[in-house]
């Protein structure tokens, strides 16, 4: 901790290793938010996240979701159940596979083909149609399978660009991956602290915890409809204990220091359907839906006013 | 005013003449509040109503609604489009008709019988069955028509009990009114000034303006709802300029200085669907509905700490 | 029977006397709608219904509502509790007060001016201003003035313009009512049958019965806005029964041959909130809202026809 | 085709190697449904359902839903994208990991671990307490590692107790796994085809896709709340083509061939906010929400009628 504050160097956790897109959105964090950091790979984001509670580490950045895959579990479990740490920035990657191989390797030399397997189902069309002798090697990342080739314990693997880099391989065919467009969204994990300030683009990520009986969510729904909040994400999440009951991992536009947020989180407090406030941060992608009227920080302050007024007979 | 507060005697308006359920209703108000007060009837509602707003009255006294009528349109239009005024405490009178006659009349000698026109209304049935030769001479009050007998215009009025011993008359036929258990709900009118302090048991009286658009009433609605405000009286009035556009006339458990009431308040102010706030005041009939678990004023005070603590970063 | 039927000319009742301004609307409808017809006065709301329900009329025409005193309640109350009729027609007739007078009568001469307590109510300002000293006298009715001034039992009366001709008045101050662009509608009722054929500008009337629980009305005004049913017109009714439960009169666009009325209604059975269809028949004002896409009757034929193939496995 | 009619015997895939959950789930499926079946095991869940499409299966079983991690992504994508099947039964499996070797191996000897990276996930906790030294060996399934132990590939294996018996494994410690309790959901999808006939107990597939703006998704709940049908499941899917645009993949209580069932569904395809019915079929676990009054055939039937004999005047 010393060194870090003498050098004035910031210390962050990510899901290693090395050449990970995890990798490449700490970078990009880094320089957009603080210049200069120290970035430590982990085995796993639950690892990495620990780093940041036991105070090691000053953040840690894990992939939140994917376009294609939906919500990374690991990093929602660790949200909804672990130890609370407040999201604090947001950046989205681009998701595209490189097939990466030995510099010289031939195509024609490919016998085994690494990734995780979910990067194996971003593959698996490409595979078929022009390797179709190779064989699939799970590992436990893409990085890992691109480290492997590398070491000569596999033929190619499929990842991130940044891995090539990385671990001196060579892009032999570039964007192998099946779905076009494909985005992850990382977060930036700190320990509980104030948020960063309002910037008139924010969002504010939540985990309701919604009853089991019939119109529940309804009701949970209708408290931000009635204030004019904006969900842009909605995903449910088994409860681990029962078939059938659901968190919510909710993504809504605007800062719990807005009036028209702070009222929706209070609401969702009285009815006990608040399970973690995740924290308010600066969006990365897209505006917010404009305000309406009646949810606006003046068309609050004006209604609270005169309500007072009425109470003292003012 | 001198002599008014020398005598710490109050004086209040109600629409006489002497001997209306008005006067009945203001007396059982006083004597709940005040102790004796000097009582001034009035020629109509708004002539009440214009005496507390010149100060030469400190309150009012007039019908606001009917069992069996609905809302009573001349103080409704006032409470809505008069000079502000608030209501400060209610009051439950049923409403009997008696067959009044002259001391020593007999029924055969019966050939005109006055009473307002909403009285006739109430007696029609018993009219036609028991004196079925006798004219319904429509006057501007039934107090007025037992006027009329004691000054031997009429024969006999349809008319309050109490009108009976205002004007020396005797009650041939106690209760010859159509409706059984027919009620009048009565209301003081006072000042603008601070409403009287919450007793647990408070009704909140409100003029809604809803917008012409479809969903709008549900909107507005949905606001009490999910608050767990509930209502016990929602009545429409015509705007008075386009047909079909309606102001809603609310009465909802609950005070203003209760958490609860005081948000949808704001609410409604937010969304400019609350025309007034009529004032917050002890029920005189009924109970209110317990209030929700998650609409209660602890309820309120923790959701409300623990957002500006999360605000704060505490 | 037999003779209406070799002339073919209809006999309507409407709340008489001649000269009102349902009699002003009821030959605007029978314009309108069948030629010419035998018009019969009765003496009241309640009479002119049971000429029709006993068949001794074919129609009746009343007042429904009118922009300033909103619903009439012996009209509601009829059509709530009576037996059973059914709105076929509307029509609307501005309502204006003409002071009327015998031919040569002179302004300084008027000692009485009669009128009902609802006409009394709109010409209460002007009289106050123009005709101080004069006496207001409740009548029956408006009509019943004018013919008590050509009786000569009183000096004016405030009525239609039409009751002048009819009791060969002249009329000496026009439009001395209140409120500008006063309407009355009014509505023709027939013995139960077929509604008329859908004009694609129609309106359905009901009367709905709200529990008394929270959040019951919320719930019956969903099931119209999720079928995209705008609502005209909503008026609380007392139940006559108990303070604070209420019926509510509503106008609807779209007629009972729609399938989203039928759809609705059919919901508001099973919900046991509907107590009347009032009837479904051409809008005799305005237009409807533009169907929204979800409700049209294509829109529902196809639904309809898929949800079968899939029951079918075709 | 024409040996499997002789036979009279069904051909069913599924998500193999032999020795998986999915084996279990679709032996437990043929004995209540068929009798005995040729099961064919698959080398994907796409390939099971490609069986089935091409008509060379009859039907498949695949995992549907876990406890643990929620919808599984691969059979979610294919039931909302790939070619329509229908969901016409399901299953529920207990899910218990063994820790299996080659008989006679020593917990000492263990310096492999295999599984499936979702086995691992379940495993972590146990490993590191109870083998730290162990090297954790991702593989395509959990059967496949037991396959590997069987060849002498790994030392060990986390898999299902039927991969046991099916590899000639031993159970070196039984159920290892973090998560109590742990199930597995498997549904039957065949070539659609008329529904199974209601038991009075079903289930109703849907994926809806639901608008991108606010409250969108409230009134496609509300929907289902308005008719009484009750959700017992619903997860967010990502489109695949843009960040922040779900489907909703939702179970319900009751069957298509129920009113209320076929109303909301109806009333979804109007919305166009259906985009596949996935079958009805019967529960195999819990039992379905008292249908409330207003959603029983029988208030559909009657109300139906109802308008019905409106319309016709009858």
């Amino acid at each position: 901790m010393g060194q870090r504050e003498s050098t004035g160097r910031q210390r962050w956790a990510y899901l290693g290793p090395e050449g990970t897109f995890t990798e490449q959105a700490s970078r990009a964090l880094a320089e957009r938010l603080t210049g200069p950091i120290d970035l430590a790979p982990a085995g796993s984001v639950s690892l990495a996240l620990d780093e940041v509670r036991t105070g090691r580490a000053d953040a840690a950045c894990v992939a939140m979701e994917s376009s294609v895959e939906g919500a990374v579990p690991v990093t929602q479990d660790e949200l909804t159940h672990g130890e609370p740490l407040l999201i604090t920035a947001e950046a989205y990657v681009p998701v595209t596979f490189d097939l990466l191989v030995r510099p010289g390797t031939d195509r024609s030399a490919i016998r085994t083909v690494g990734a995780h397997p979910h990067g194996h189902a971003q593959i698996r069309g490409w595979l078929a149609a022009e390797l179709p002798a190779a064989e699939a090697v799970m590992t436990a990342s893409n990085a890992a399978a691109a480290a492997a080739v590398a070491a000569g314990e596999l033929d190619a693997a499929a990842a991130a660009p940044v891995a090539g880099s990385r671990y001196g391989l060579q892009t032999l065919v570039a964007d192998v991956g099946e779905v076009r467009d494909a985005v992850t969204r990382f977060v930036l994990l700190r320990r509980p602290d104030r948020p960063p300030a309002p910037t008139g683009n924010d969002r504010t990520s939540l985990v309701l915890s919604v009853g089991n009986h019939p119109g529940s969510l309804l009701t949970v729904l209708g408290e931000f409809a009635s204030r004019g909040i904006n969900l842009t994400r909605l995903e449910s999440r088994p409860t681990r204990s029962r078939m059938g009951v659901y968190y919510f991992l909710v993504d809504a536009d605007g800062h719990l220091n807005d009036p028209a947020m702070a009222d929706v989180v209070a609401a969702l407090i009285r009815r006990q359907a608040l399970l973690r406030w995740l924290g308010s941060y600066p969006r990365a992608a897209g505006v917010n839906e404009v305000t309406a009227d009646f949810a606006t920080p003046d068309a609050y302050r004006q209604a609270d006013d005169q309500v007072r007024r009425w109470q003292r007979g003012g």
